[in-house]
């Protein structure tokens, strides 16, 4: 199972990579941070393909780098907290990147095994929809829209996609936030419970955590 | 009614302009093409205010000129058919500042009287989940997250937003989907059905038409 996680430095993406480790024969792990990510990478003799999402020409390389594919996870994102009066330009850019464009560059090249997965970290829409998280929401579901189209493009090839819906996590990604609240999952149930659905026969469109 | 239409110059954007020249006390109008908003301008005896939508300080700018809205209709948009693999990173950038940041940009700088009104046009998102389309629905979803977001922000100041779902509407964006479906609706009734809706006391949060 050659697999690609994306965002494997983040607090679920370390988690996941640990999960993932011991299932996938080819695991590259992709992240932001150079050093966590040698490190992971050597932990768990896996692959680190670290890249740059907003870069077209660093992500068509990975993809080729790491070849056909049967599990592509990305599990990539940034959030900030502003209301929409002192949104910034550039954090919304950042965030569109993260959330948004940096998945559609990777499915753009990505080249895939038959039966092949795509899992992609979303949230519950109504979960999120509050004061202050406008470019997260809109990049989120931006991300929500893409997958939906995706999924139709890439079923003559056998590439199944999956949605997962996540509740608060308590990782890193809260700390502009305040903090995650204290019904947060931990991450590494989180990780185990999108791992469970995702190599799940047959694989649900839409995998809701709670 | 001081009242500010964006993407004036497009087929519902003409039709919606025309039906509020009566009913706006002072009626402002926005678009990409020049030629047509001057046209439309002298016709309607309302003021053409031409805008770059992902320009920040032309869409600060514009906000300054109209002063406290009454009514804000946002009804720019791209759109734009390709296939995920084919996808060309400055379309997906042209959609997302038509569709998604445009508007994240005049709620920055849009300055409303009590009560006033937005009402941003959208789509059915299974409607336009059809391959070829990600950019636009990631865009329109993108633009759809926002507007749930800013409606919670902006009740304190008694503004109210209203999203309306639109059906395939004939109107020149359907030209790079090669025309309109038979089934589209003529955009006069469109603009008559939108206004309808958005000048209802009370305005529907969401205003689905058929």
């Amino acid at each position: 199972m050659n697999t690609l996680l994306i965002g494997a430095t983040g607090g679920i993406g370390q988690a996941l990579a640990r999960h993932l480790a011991g299932r996938a024969s080819r695991l590259w792990l992709s992240g932001r941070n150079g050093q966590i990510l040698a490190g992971l990478a050597r932990d768990l003799s896996a692959l680190a393909v670290p890249a740059e999402l907003g870069h077209e020409l660093e992500v068509q390389a990975l993809a080729e780098e790491v070849g056909p594919l049967d599990l592509l996870l990305y599990a990539a994102g940034a959030v900030q907290k502003a209301g929409v009066r002192e949104q910034n330009l550039a954090d919304l850019e950042r965030l569109t990147t993260a959330n948004l464009t940096g998945l559609a560059l990777l499915l753009k090249y990505a080249r895939f095994n038959p039966q092949a997965r795509v899992a992609v970290l979303g949230v519950y829409p109504d979960l999120v929809s509050v004061p202050g998280l406008s470019a997260y929401v809109a990049t989120k579901l931006g991300a929500e829209g893409l997958v939906n189209v995706a999924r139709k493009e890439f079923r003559r090839e056998g590439v199944r996609f999956c949605l997962v819906r996540l509740p608060a996590v308590a990782t890193d990604l809260w700390a502009p936030l305040g903090g995650a609240p204290k019904t947060a999952l931990h991450p590494e149930v989180a990780a185990v419970r999108i791992l469970e659905g995702v190599l799940a026969e047959p694989m649900a469109d839409m995998l809701e955590i709670r």
